[in-house]
């Protein structure tokens, strides 16, 4: 999406009159064109949200300058805004354990061109992935989690500041983090839970699923939150099922939707099309 | 399926050495043709299920007595099985209350002859729906729920009864019904789901899943049991949505899976695909 | 989504700078409210596409003066439109033959309020149908083909312009349409092709897709044009079947897929939703 | 699938009485235990199928004279068959060009256990891959065409002689077999098609299908045969798509379904549960 160089826009707030024309004259004056532009308006709520992506080779003032006076102009419309440019590629670190299909997934796409951003750390609690990880060539910690939880959690926490990264996948990272994780990171940790939520909660969602003889299975990634597997929605699947599937077998079908749905709210995230609003999650 | 007259058995019973040269020897010696033969065995739980649909037209002695040499063998082989005619037509009645959908669903499919049964009775508890049972020709009663729940349940009871009930179909009845009624009718009251199961739960499921951002919908159709919406799955299919999709909108979406869902279900049922072991469901 | 009286209008021209602010700040100018917006540009034609979604009750002009105003500014941007207005209801006639599934479900969806557009007409080539159209109290022509085909679509197209109709949906109408009768109606009639094109095209397509082992089939709504089955396609679906599926179960499956994708297309176009440009269309 | 050490025996042949009964009774007397069973009749063509997997621990006498018994049985049956021991892993070799997507796929599905089989060689006619390769430890071997076409095809055809290979995956491998080389491996090589077949031919399918504005894209995995994209078809699967997907959004979707249809077809083949029949496939 980030063919042409960009500046992508999120907004929302209290949907009003003149909005589009407030906001689409705002960036016409200042000589930008508009590369695409989405709008919603949650009319239980009445929120408006808009996404808009401007073709960055028209920036023609400091990028800061460009930002205070979209901020003023936000201000009156009682706004809240987010900019990200797209020469300023987002940098991820995936968390992993020993799952490795999640993990090479995200890789080889990333070797594809088909997630736009760096990724310069894989950090895992065993040291199960390292050679898949040296495979694409990303740097690989192995934190293992011992006694001290809150220890290990913490220089998972140094780890990733100090490699700046601003996004967090969790690839079937089976350790729970804390608030203190989650605040460091708000909705900027994508974590795959294995099942179709609300559902099968709790471990061995596979083996639940054959011995409820559900006719479907799914998955959900969603944005981390304290309250385990509560958080807001990014994307879903779901393949259907038979008897004849073992546990195995649905582990194994699980897997594919997993790693699908996994990648796909990666990659609405690192375009920007994502919105999220208190629990719900505008996908542009 | 019942093209050709047919019987259809259908067994489960603990695996064991020789059961397929056993029961398809049983059949061969008294001049059967198989028409069609399915097989499944759970290994977790070491239970053999088996469909078997012969041609009824070799059949060359009494059906009890069929019968009564076949629960020989099935003694043997500590064999549960039930075992039907296709000139027997299953007899169903449709209990609704107010939404059509799912009742005209199952009305037409019935006059194209997609579901091969007879449907004598529709009961509701409310008169909305006694147009589109004349449009089919079909008798409607109409039994308000009142003051006195019980006496409507038994009324009903009483109806199905009268009527040579079969299967009862629950399309979209928002009637809870007693153990008696349960009881009445073991693994013969279909009932639709409206949401992916295990799911939103209780009321206004689109609303809820709505707030929740849902990227999903789906519906179960499940044979009914005391413990509400806990009964074994049929069928199941889901959808994708959007953020767009208003509750409205959803709930369109959901009467569309609905009603599918629930054909298949019954479907099934009607042509002896079904067998129940606990609480997992065998779709053959 | 007509919930709130509105006007819809649907634009498509060169991508230019200023064009949103232009357009925007032109209904801003003029009062309104914008329920809903959305817009896409194909980049690779440079086309830009918009749909708005105005509150009707802002309008402070007469409608023709509205036009005009709109039109001068259309002029200049270079720029095919149309508007609609939510309390002018569309008229839609059905066109079909013998098969009842599509018939139906139109049907329906026009009486739960799925499909907002008055019914006044269905005309077939067989009185097959005529009992479902009075169930629903639609008037019901019946047109025998005969010797005369050319006389037959006269006399149909004489009754669709004697009731006003605004589009013609072939739920699955037997008959090819003259370069007269398409002309009649640009992209005002619907088709429903029962395979997923581009496809087994000609007769018997589901034994044609069993013949061939198909694991999957599906159905295709399009815009009728003079060249067969190459319209613009509006909706399609599919779903997967196994060799299992006897063209019978195939046809059975195929008439779900049928409605379905039919009525979310008729569906798309009655709310305005659809922009068609040259062979693709635009569904927002 | 191959859990418990398994003979497979893959059987078809016209109806008729006693089919079930005789080759049970052969295997009942041989001290065998039916794992798994699995039937269907083309009823159009009067063609009976089997599926049966052995408990391969029961196997009392040389596979050689199995084998002859049983086809002594076949014979008289009018039988074509095929037999096959889970100790004996078959062998696939990996043919592709420069696309990565099925060759990793494939490479990790097999690391994890998911597909039951060695891959001894990976041909290309291009070097790009083998780096790919090495990851996996996977002999690569890089045959320019160059010039000659006939003569890499046949060193081709050499190496996959010289390495026993039982079958042949084409994972986008951008060249067209001789008939030479699909009369050396009948059935035995899987394709996997970049789309929905019957569909979009020829070059660019995904620019095609933008341009055609279709709502879904699919992927066909099939035998190869020497009429190219007509082979006898596995597995099929599709995916939604709008017009806001561009030609390259459509072929990051399309790779998506084109790994796993491949992936699903190769693993049906792998655990014998693919019957070709003229340009049928049974996949039980």
């Amino acid at each position: 999406m980030f063919k042409t160089p960009s500046i992508v826009f999120l907004m929302q707030c209290p949907d009003q009159k003149g909005l589009v024309a407030a906001v689409s004259g705002f960036f016409y004056k200042r000589g930008f064109n508009i590369l695409r532009s989405q709008q919603y308006t949650d009319a239980a709520r009445n929120i408006y949200y808009m996404r808009l992506e401007l073709d960055l080779r028209h920036l023609a003032m400091p990028r800061l300058q460009l930002e205070e006076e979209f901020g003023a102009l936000a201000k009156i419309l009682n706004m809240k805004w987010t900019v990200d440019y797209s020469d300023l590629r987002p940098r991820a670190a995936i968390l992993a354990t020993k799952a490795p299909h999640c993990l090479y997934d995200l890789l080889l796409r990333r070797k594809e061109g088909e997630l736009d951003c760096d990724i310069p750390l894989i950090v895992s609690n065993h040291a199960h992935l390292e050679e898949a990880a040296n495979l694409f060539g990303v740097p690989f910690r192995c934190l293992p989690v011992g006694d001290d939880r809150d220890a290990q959690e913490r220089r998972m926490l140094k780890l990733l500041k100090a490699h700046h990264i601003d996004l967090v996948i969790l690839a079937r990272y089976m350790q729970i983090l804390s608030k203190r994780a989650i605040d460091a990171y708000p909705n900027r940790i994508i974590n795959i839970h294995h099942a179709f939520l609300p559902a099968f909660q709790g471990a061995y969602p596979y083996r639940q699923a054959y011995e409820r003889g559900v006719k479907m299975i799914g998955a959900t990634a969603h944005y981390a939150t304290e309250d385990l597997d509560q958080g807001p929605i990014i994307e879903q699947d779901a393949a259907r099922v038979t008897h004849e599937q073992s546990p195995r077998d649905l582990e194994q079908i699980g897997r594919d939707i997993e790693r699908v749905v996994l990648a796909r709210a990666v990659k609405a995230h690192l375009e920007r099309r994502v919105i999220v609003s208190e629990n719900r999650v505008i996908v542009f």
